[in-house]
């Protein structure tokens, strides 16, 4: 992604569809001070702590699971009616340690393997790397991952001598592609898992940014058999300079010389080792952010969740203007685009070759950035998509910014001499 | 430590000269408002940012290398006389994560291995396992790290294949040995480094909590061939909460597609796929503890090292009243101890056994906690010795725990029928 920044860099004025930022307009210092002391008054009247105890917990090495987690357990009762062990609960340095923590827990060595629908979010696959841990890549379609081609990866990892250990899973928006899973597929990847004794990672970080249609359960609500490890994120629904994240880890695991301990205190000892617990601070800033909305994010995300509904709005619709059968657009249908129900991302299809010379090409000479699907795919597809992201653009900058994109697409490829 | 944290919760009423937590006296939960509030100031005023960027560095996905490098570097100017490159900064989740990225950097694969003094601090140690690179252990004495020693285990790594790749050392005040190395030592080990063509990782979290004596410089500063890697934490400093800590790495090294980049660019990218950045709450809150200190730690911990300072005399008169040669302890001289000029702690050298099972001994009888080193041994030496770690404690603690443990060692080893 260096390179993306550095194109960003060299063009300031062109309309950036690139950046995968959360919307900056309801950003206040002010908030800060207000939310810490709301912690604050949590943890002396709700939680009972003396005064030494109150300022120990905001200053004080603390614990390694967090302090924040019988807040995130009623945020998740009340948004995802989900009913979980508040010892499950890790708090982290974003959902980013957590996945880092995870995957160091299940790569034993490197017959260890874990699973994902390619196109795949690339801090995932950061995470992979900084393990040493290898991904296998499984088909995705509008639906989601596809899952019988994750029954034939799964097969063949194992034909292979490798153990797949787990896949990953974004059900709702998923970035990049903005798919989102059917209820009848998120109950069959639950069975699947079951049946072919893997974990599922789920990833949930968009659930809130819904089209205002009813949201489907998550796969840890559909899980009876613990096969389901969630990763939350507050990055997007609070804000992300906090980096606060947690996993829910319920599944019982041995560990030498304590016996059956939850995933989550396995957890705990790698973290033990890796940042010592999540920044107090941080987390007393989020937990006054869950205090003042009464613990729910549906709530507390819902002058943002409506910014990003128009914008995706504004996109698919200046993407049918433009683009569309009636549009005028030569060749017809030359130009396609997937239509999500929610989230931050749209993927567009282009009749040509959209890698980074092209985006180069498209930043210097009509103004208009965007990301080529392929880094998504290890550089091993998505040649001819781009996604455009919309989270920190105005409609006016959408506006002008699908009207520089119609032109670079007009221009079709550049044939070099 | 969880054995350890499990026999000091089960004796609440035990003295305990086992946590090396710092002290708490000073904590107050009104300096966060003020603090965050200083750092507002500062970057609208002394960075000259926009109201739009000053809030963007608070709540957004900031920069991976940090937001407080600035007021870092100014800090290592004025209280180590360090002239550090900003850009060669690392704004860590505590400097645990920083040891972690440096570590995962170094380490390619099994052949890479780093040396450390033995005894060592356990968050090394276990850094090192998160990142599956073995240590070599190298003999310490009063005066810190043996040096002899060091090049004898160098060259033993290399006869075996491996390759050493750098040296962790604490020249102040080590965790848990509380040895400072001599100036002429510090020299030598600088010199070392660049005859036998590896790293030191200086780790300095202690350095202001000297007994009054003149400081002697870092390595760093003794560094004139960028061999030293620099460890920074607020932890004890400032407060531990916050997870903030540092590294600084100026060394030259070859990236992939970008030519020479600093070490520290290394780093940020292993740190973009492990925590992405560090909290900027926790950031802001430090930055401004370090503005209303003018950037001197020195300053902001002169009342906290009066603290430190007190509790060690109280610590080394205690024993030398129980213990030494004129106190009638019999046998005479069966107990010993070192006299660190700083720090947080004191080995005691006991004439038996003192291991776990000792501990819960001396807990359930004597109502005393106390560290057994060997666990700083990795289980391989150290078992008369134990760890006196004072910085909690009261003077009337600190006596009525000595009381306690001077009983506990006339009782002599208990025979098991």
């Amino acid at each position: 992604m260096t390179l993306l920044n550095d194109i960003a860099g060299r063009y300031p004025q062109a309309v950036s569809f690139a950046a995968g930022r959360p919307y900056e307009g309801f950003y206040d210092t002010s908030s800060l001070p207000r939310q810490l002391r709301a912690f604050e008054e949590h943890l002396a009247k709700e939680a009972g702590l003396s005064p030494d105890d109150v300022r120990r917990t905001f200053f004080q090495y603390g614990r390694t699971k967090g302090v924040i987690h019988e807040l995130i357990a009623r945020h998740l009762e009340l948004d995802e009616a989900l009913t979980v062990d508040t010892e499950s609960i890790v708090v982290t340095t974003g959902a980013q340690e957590a996945m880092v923590l995870v995957l160091r827990a299940l790569r034993r060595d490197t017959q260890d393997v874990v699973l994902a629908a390619a196109p795949a979010y690339v801090g995932f696959l950061g995470a992979t790397r900084l393990v040493d841990m290898s991904v296998r890549p499984v088909r995705e379609g509008q639906g989601g991952i596809d899952l019988d081609d994750l029954t034939v990866q799964i097969r063949r990892a194992r034909q292979e001598g490798l153990r797949p250990r787990a896949c990953y899973v974004v059900p709702d928006f998923a970035n990049p592609s903005g798919a989102t899973m059917s209820l009848e597929d998120r109950q069959r990847l639950v069975d699947l898992a079951e049946q072919e004794d893997i974990l599922l990672l789920e990833d949930n970080p968009y659930a809130f940014f819904h089209g205002g249609s009813l949201r489907l359960p998550t796969l840890k609500a559909l899980d009876r058999s613990r096969r389901v490890v969630y990763f939350g994120s507050f990055s997007k629904t609070a804000y992300a300079g906090a980096r606060i994240g947690y996993v829910v880890a319920d599944q019982p695991v041995t560990r030498d010389g304590f016996g059956a301990v939850l995933f989550a205190d396995q957890l705990a000892r790698l973290k033990s080792m890796l940042t010592l617990n999540t920044s107090t601070v941080a987390q007393a800033a989020i937990g006054g952010f869950l205090v003042e909305n009464g613990c729910s994010m549906e709530r507390a995300t819902r002058r943002v969740a409506a910014v990003y509904r128009r914008n995706l709005g504004a996109v698919l619709d200046g993407l049918e203007e433009r683009f569309g059968s009636r549009s005028g657009f030569r060749p017809a249908n030359a130009v396609s685009w997937n239509s999500p129900s929610g989230g931050m991302f749209v993927v567009v299809t282009l009749p040509f070759v959209a890698d980074d010379a092209a985006l180069e090409r498209s930043a210097a000479e009509f103004g208009v950035l965007w990301t080529p699907m392929h880094h998504f795919y290890g550089g091993a597809a998505g040649f001819h998509q781009i996604r455009l992201s919309f989270s920190v653009l105005t409609p006016e900058q959408i506006t002008e910014g699908l009207d520089r994109l119609a032109s670079f697409a007009a221009t079709g490829p550049r044939l070099d001499p």
